[in-house]
Order: structure tokens, then sequence, then C-alpha cells
């Protein structure tokens, strides 16, 4: 089952998509917030603009270097327990919304990324009892401004300006997904740039739920991404950057600069 | 005029304190989002519980090593522009409430700041037009886990963890506050431990607002830490750690472990 959270001319909706359907049956309500009750209402996929499928209330929590190939590539050690940083939620951007490339930076990366949507107010969770605070996954791009990110030291700045986090297109709530080995891309102008398995991760997802519900009070909709994999690279104006993960679905956006 | 957020039993209130004055006129509403209209209601600040008077919806923004003599003591070069980090709103507690430290840290620090409440909306201000876009001025504290800062380099799991960011004990909208040279200062049981005016930033307040808010947009109720001068210290289970900034107040907080 799909969550998606759409525009059809007036404020944002929820609504529900079955795997094998392009129909969108409405609900009242954030499911995150409400009970999930039917409005009665449907539309079709190709009819709405999707939006980011949650902005969340608190924030999007990072973690860095979470793939042995990509902290090779960035010439960094691999860390010993997971290595956090927040983007805020005025990052947050949906499907299609451009990325803006920041006038302070000259060099933006892609970098693809398994996002996980927590369902309920979550501290001090057991790794065994982390999917009982889970309520879906989406795909994320965890736009970096690099160049920003090197002369900072804090990843802040580089990695949370306006429009550096795409998330969506919608999120999966499917007790079957087995998330410890979903494939996650980038591809830009259809070139592809990553492509790894979430089973090469350093701290698998459970693990990094558990290890940041011991720092901070996960609120619902709050969101945590997972880190990405090696091949990340520049975006330029033009460019269209599509991040992906199997069985969740492709997150399409276009970068310009304004 | 200071505004303050209390609990008489029930849900959070709104008040108005004048300037020489210890009652409180209760307002309908947050006077950030709504008009200023008073209930009727009437308090006396010491029949009440003082509440963080801001619960930002997106981000608490702080600035690293604005201060000459605390980048000094941290053995840092001082930053040819401001250093930001993010602390989330569930970092915040208000006066009274416990630091409480975190059982993942051997070595936690005061740090004294003045703290900037946002009015509305912000993006790409000139430092001219700041004023505009501010609220009101409180207190803070950036509490650090000292070691778990210089052992992860990224800064938000050490500064933002629950209780990291006592706000408080109100704010003060008054505009002949002369923000740049305000002393902040921070004692530990009595003990005076930090003390400086806000004339040795590095970067004075309205050009860090004016910095910030050309990379994040800036929400009604987000914050703004300002930096903290040095004196920096580790504080314990059973102190009671004073922050305070000259015409704005003093926001106390006890220190416990769990």
């Amino acid at each position: 089952m799909r969550i998606v959270r759409f525009s059809s001319g007036g404020d944002p909706k929820y609504g529900i998509v079955k795997d094998d359907s392009t129909r969108i049956f409405v609900l009242r309500g954030d499911p995150i917030f409400s009970e999930v009750k039917l409005s009665g209402e449907v539309f079709e996929l190709d009819e709405v603009r999707l939006l980011s499928p949650v902005i969340p209330r608190s924030k999007v929590v990072c973690v860095g270097k979470n793939y042995r190939d990509h902290a090779a590539e960035m010439d960094s050690e691999v860390p010993s327990e997971p290595l956090l940083f927040i983007k805020p939620n005025t990052s947050v951007i949906g499907p299609d919304d451009p990325i803006v490339l920041p006038n302070w930076s000259h060099h933006v990366d892609h970098e693809a990324e398994l996002a996980v949507v927590i369902k309920t107010l979550a501290k001090n969770v057991a790794v065994e009892d982390v999917d009982d605070v889970i309520f879906g996954y989406t795909v994320a791009n965890d736009v970096t401004a690099r160049d920003i990110q090197k002369k900072d030291g804090q990843w802040t700045r580089a990695k949370g300006f306006d429009t550096s986090c795409p998330l969506g297109p919608w999120i999966v709530v499917d007790p079957e997904l087995n998330i410890d080995d979903l494939r996650v891309t980038a591809s830009v102008d259809g070139d592809l740039r990553q492509s790894e398995s979430t089973s090469k991760m350093i701290f698998p997802v459970r693990e990094l739920v558990s290890f940041i519900s011991h720092v901070f009070t996960l609120l619902p909709g709050d969101v945590i991404l997972t880190g990405t994999p090696a091949g990340v690279g520049p975006i330029q104006p033009g460019d269209r950057v599509d991040v992906a993960v199997s069985g969740i679905g492709t997150l399409s956006n276009p970068v310009v600069r304004r």
C-alpha cells in the first residue's frame, strides 16, 4: 500500500494507492495523525500533483558515511557509531519540485537514500521494537553543497538549505518489504550514477532508528535518512535527477539556479 | 514588555508582563501567530509555572565560535563566515525544567547565549531589514556534550539531544534594547563562569540573522542562538545552572542524570 499526499488544486490531501493500481482513494486527514478513513473521493495518479508525502513537525535526522564505498570515495574513515546531522523541515520538497542550487555554492551533489517515516513518539527504542514506531518508507535525495560541506566542517548549511531534501514520491506501508536488501539508485538525465543494496549499510536501518531514538525524541512524521552509497556527483541547472529505491518508487526533480 | 508562556494547571497560556510588574495579562492565543488580544484573565508571575516561551515549528539555528575568546579556549580558528548547526525542537525545555545528562556522555558543558525569536517568514533578508522579522529576544543555554562533540566531529548529537536547549524565562519585546551591548553570563551554583558583552561577537546579531535567512527560510517562532563567550565548563547532577542576559532575564535549570 502507498500513501500519497497531493494537490488537486486546493489544500493538500492524503490518499491510499493500492500496489497494482493508479487510483487514489482520498483519506480524511493525515493518516499519521488521524484514523484511516476514506472520504469517498477518488482521483487518478496522473491527474494530481504529488507533494512531499510528509512534512516533519520536528526534524529530518540524517546519517553520514553509512556505506563503506561512499566513506571511501570521500576519503573518510568508517565511523564507529552512526554520524548524525539534521535537515530542517524547511529543506523538504516533493516530487518534481525544483532543487534550487544556492548561489553561495559551486558544487552541489545528489545523494540517493532510503528514508524512514516515523509513526509514533519514540524514545529509547530497542532494535527489536523499531518496527512498532515506523509508519513506512520513502525515497530521499540528500542534496549536498560539497564545497561548503568541506569549508564549514559542520554539514548543516551544506545539507540543510531550502530544497536540499526532496522526499517522495509516496510512503510505502508494507510489512513484507525487506528493507535490508533494497536497491538504492540515482540517475542524472538518465545516466545511472549510484546503485547499491541497503544490505551494504554499515549500520542497518533498525539499528539506526534505535540509536537515533536514544539521542532525540522522535515525533510522528519525523523522517530518517539512512545514508548514501558511492557514486555521488554534481548536478547542474537543467539536469533532472532521479533517485529510486526498489520496492518503493522513483523521485524525480529538476535542477535550477535562480 | 515581556511575553510569557506558562501553565496554571491546564494547557499552556500566553501572557504579557509589563517591565515593572509581576502581573501576567493573559492573551488569546500565541502572539507570534495571532493578533494580540487580552483574555481578561490575570495571574501573578509567582503563582504559575513558566514554560519555554516558544516551541519552534521548524528549528533552532545555532552559531558556533562567534566570540573570539571562546574560539580560543576551544583551540579553534575564528571562522570566516558564521558556522551554523541546528538543534531540533525536541531539545527545547523551559525555566526550571531539568537538563538531563545523556548516559552516552561523560562531559556536558553549559553555554550561555542571547537568543533571537523570529516573527515572520523570512528569506534572504538584508541586514538593514532584519529588525522587521524579529519578534523579540530571550536567553538560551546551548548545552553541549563536549566529549561527543569532539568524537563525532559533527555537533548534532552533542548539541541536539533532548533537554539540550533551555530557553526562557520570557521573550523581551523592546525596540530600545541595544542587542549589540548586552552582558551574557552563566553561573553554576552561584559561581560566575561566563561573562561577556554581545559587543564581542565576531558576527553581530543582525548579520547572523541575515546570513542565516540566505540559507534557510525562517518560520515564525524559529529561534536563533547567537554563540557563547569564553568560560564554558562542565555541569554535574545536582548543579543548578543560571544563564542570563542583561535587559532580558535569568534562565535557571537544575541538572540531573537518570
